[in-house]
């Protein structure tokens, strides 16, 4: 085996061409074995392997940059880069991230999982270089569906006019997370399919030279034409066609689903463990298909991710003109979907709060500065400790975030009836644009719920009515607030608890009346203290004679961490917070 | 006089060809002499005023709809669609915003005034309108820099994808505000240069449909090639070469100083009140400048506003490699930026806070994620009720944008000596990024300032002692704070003052001491208070006996505010915070 033997570049520099397609196939099975343990990008990896090889081939990292755009397709990179093991041995399979990191390796330059960075970050570098007067080569390759988001663009045109030698190695997959969508993959198609001579050709107009490579797994062919752009002078362009998912018939079969998999079982492909039979994903999307029936306003619009509300393939053929994938573009999906609003549509944004970062200007002067003329909806998903867990991804750093916004309503639900009544109630609002921080966990069921006589735009819950202490436990920790108010009970001490409904506003009258009633208030949120829903609460109360104690997670990079344990060590907990309360009570 | 009878774009069509021209001559003498009289954006808006009389001959608004990128260019606009005597009547020049307003008129579609929104915005309206069944023209009015954010080519390569009918007017001026940078505009000169007939064309190439016309001052040749895009069913760029500060000799002279002009004399051109000799622009320049012939790591980075950082274009050309303008791309500046510090470069990027939005999610996933391997300095100008008083520009929103960014270090200077030493501090800080909350009011010098010993990192600064009430005042409103404390003395209340220095990090050492030792402490900050400074002291001392009174902005969009007044509407006078802490000491 020549991958085990690897533990640098320099060896695989050292290995004969005839040894490569072998290589590359001991590090696709790799990939697939890995990946069947525990979960991976498999089709972007797989598309990538004959890629990873030449660049390392060619260019002598870390002399030379290379930048993986996303960086969730640097699986072969890491083998190449004394990782192998980690992909080799079950035992170590936990051993290194899904993405780059410089942690790991001098090999690894920046931490990073959001798409459309390595154009920019290789500007940077080419810049760095050219000041200390060097001369190494500067490599960014991105593809997999990252040239819609306005920040390659934004690099790419930069980089035309510094006018320095920078390659950008264009992996052309065909593929976004779903099906690519806008004017560049249509021009890509062209540029394929005529072995990149069409005369129409964004990357010459920008100005890049331009070559193509038609088979993207012919690791001497682009061992050949990476090797003429050493030393490169000018910014320059070479697209390359590779398939995604390569190598594997089930992810061949359907890229969608195999963009990221969970553990599967490599013979059959199918999951190892079955998924859910419900989730908020699909709550959602039946929810949405079912009103698009009624209301020829309804228009769903995702930015790449269809599935995280739902929409399967066949419920996008079904909703038909009623859902809209943008491609990778969150900023123009808020954009968008503030322009669809305005003629009197019904738009729902689905998107992951930690790529809803993305367009916090366009919530901010575009939806939120048009709130009277453009009301819409957006669900964020993933807003909580338990979702993703890389550093790279975290997705509870919504509610500052959402919180600086005027106007717009952030409701956070506590179970899945008050979520699609939220949801109803947000489409037919018109005061504002309406947030929802769809939960996380698993599908709590409330059946006796109802719609609280005034409406979700102001006003929070009283969930249970006590003395003591107040507990005011935001969207899904609200099970956590019931524990603690039955343990308290247990040492003789009456909680109130409270469904703030609303993670960015204060209920200033409850409040009041809580804290004249209470000696102690407790805030618990699934979000970063600073910023948060708990401070807003301390804020209002701060010149009340009642104690607030504000629990929350760190604003910090925390990196595929455990959630319970997260949540503990900010002391999160029924034992926890119990103590800390009868602590305060000085009971 | 034409422009007086015109009451609305059906009189503008009614006219006779013929009468066009002077027609024009009128719209542009009223934005030089509204523009001389209160200030405004004279160059932009001078470049369109055919092309705007030509809109609004050729298509019916409201009914078809025009979205004008940026809205600073709409002075035209606004005086053919029943706004005129607010640009021909000096008593009321101030009745309407310097940019598109729905408050104003059913022919503003969007309240606007960040760059590249239009395409995006045009799009949603395209969906709305085919889903509805309807067959009006939409039409994207863009350029004067807008076409290098990333947002515009987001809107155009979705509105590619789309498919439908959408018309995107090119107004290509040649500039940003300051000279333009990038592929992109390298490529419109081209199509300049060939009449629109070069073989790299963008626009083609992401699957518009193109046409050019050379001489956009040419109403009647404007309104043929409008005319024959009316109706159209496809994607189509009308691409159109205009003059920025065209009528106006100095404006045509100097388009960068011109973009947007103070109250002026007609005749000489020169400013009718003289410049501040000294401000925080030219004290950054000169600092800056001096600092890279010691320095061969540091390089000034702007996004399209070099102006802002002291940086003319004689202090460009001086600088040299070390000044970097990357055009209007606040997304690729940050992202940039990290790239550049990776590789050893000390850069500094200068940006308004309200455009530093734009890079949210680049400043938490690519500078703040890498802090280690890429720290930088951020100087974030404008940020305060002082800075622009435009609802589109607000700068006041940024302390809780940068309160979510993990290990940012976010000074808040109080005077020139500390502004300079924080920044002097910052560009030899290896422990993570540093921004700089620019101050906006007048020059304050403290001529004994020195460094503290443990710099800046931590640790707020006590000014003064006092007993009773501590006065937290944040940045540029030190002076204020003081003030306070003198009048409270008056009233035998000894007041401690603090500088914070740190806008988003809580010294909590000293705030326990400060908690033992007052019954009262209060936070002024020049910013919203939602997520602010004042609720991350509220929550360190929520369960503390002391009363915590906050001071702040409110999260709202105010628009042509008087600064004083918005302060004073929030409580924030020396008599009126004066008067609560009396109360709130009981005293």
């Amino acid at each position: 085996m020549y991958l085990e033997r690897i533990s640098s570049p320099e060896d695989v520099r050292a290995l004969p061409s005839s040894a490569l397609p072998a290589l590359c196939e001991e590090i696709r099975r790799a990939i697939i074995e890995s990946s069947a343990a525990v979960g991976g990008h498999m089709g972007s990896n797989l598309a990538v392997v004959e890629l990873a090889v030449a660049l390392h081939r060619v260019f002598e990292t870390p002399r030379d940059k290379i930048v993986f755009d996303v960086s969730h397709q640097t699986y072969a990179h890491k083998m190449l880069t004394g990782r192998a093991q980690a992909f080799l041995d079950p035992a170590r399979y936990e051993d290194v991230s899904g993405f780059a990191s410089p942690a790991e390796s001098e090999h690894d330059l920046f931490a990073m999982g959001h798409t459309s960075t390595s154009v920019s970050l290789a500007c940077g570098l080419v810049t760095a270089r050219d000041l200390a007067g060097e001369s190494y080569d500067v490599v960014a390759v991105i593809g997999d569906g990252s040239l819609s988001g306005g920040l390659a663009f934004e690099g790419l045109d930069n980089a035309a006019a510094l006018g320095s030698g920078i390659i950008v190695v264009v992996n052309d997959n065909e593929w976004s997370i779903a099906p690519n969508h806008g004017g560049i993959y249509r021009n890509l198609a062209e540029l394929r399919e005529t072995g990149g001579r069409a005369e129409c050709n964004v990357f010459r107009a920008l100005g890049f030279d331009y070559r193509y490579l038609e088979n993207g797994h012919d690791v001497a062919a682009l061992e050949g034409a990476l090797a003429e752009l050493r030393g490169c002078d000018r910014p320059v362009v070479l697209h390359v066609h590779t398939q995604k998912g390569r190598g594997y018939a089930p992810a061949l079969a359907d890229p969608e689903s195999w963009h990221h998999a969970t553990p599967f079982d490599v013979e059959s492909g199918l999951p190892a463990v079955p998924g859910a039979s419900v989730d908020y994903a699909r709550i959602t999307g039946e929810y949405l298909l079912g009103r698009m029936a009624d209301d020829p306003r309804l228009v769903a619009v995702s930015a790449a991710t269809p599935y995280i509300m739902g929409f399967t393939p066949e419920m996008r053929e079904r909703a038909g003109s009623h859902f809209v994938d943008v491609g990778i573009a969150e900023e123009h999906a808020v954009t968008y979907v503030t322009g669809l609003a305005h003629s009197g549509a019904h738009p729902v944004l689905g998107v992951y709060a930690t790529f809803l970062q993305r367009a916090y200007d366009e919530l901010w002067h575009d939806l939120c500065l048009n709130a009277d003329v453009a009301p819409a909806t957006i669900l964020v998903f993933g807003a909580s400790a338990y979702g993703t867990t890389d550093a790279t991804h975290l997705g509870f750093f919504d509610i500052p975030m959402l919180g600086a916004m005027p106007g717009l309503t952030y409701l956070a639900p506590t179970c899945r009836e008050e979520y699609l009544d939220m949801l109803s109630w947000a489409l037919a609002y018109e005061n504002g644009p309406v947030a929802i921080r769809v939960p996380v966990a698993d599908v709590v069921s409330r059946p006796d719920f109802e719609r609280p006589a005034g409406g979700y735009a102001r006003g929070w819950e009283v969930v249970r009515q006590g003395c003591d202490v107040a507990l005011l436990a935001l969207g899904d920790l609200l099970p956590l607030g019931e524990k603690i108010a039955d343990a308290l009970a247990e040492h003789g001490v009456r909680a109130t608890l409270v469904n703030p409904r609303l993670a960015t506003t204060a209920d200033e009258d409850l409040l009041g009346r809580l804290s004249a009633g209470h000696r102690v208030i407790v805030t618990l949120e699934d979000g970063i203290l600073e910023g948060g829903f708990g401070e807003r609460v301390a804020r209002a109360l701060a010149c009340d004679d009642v104690h607030v104690r504000c629990y929350g997670l760190p604003r910090a990079f925390v990196d595929r961490y455990q959630p319970d344990e997260l949540l503990a060590s900010c002391g999160m907990t029924v034992e926890g917070v119990t103590a800390d309360v009868l602590d305060l009570l000085g009971a």
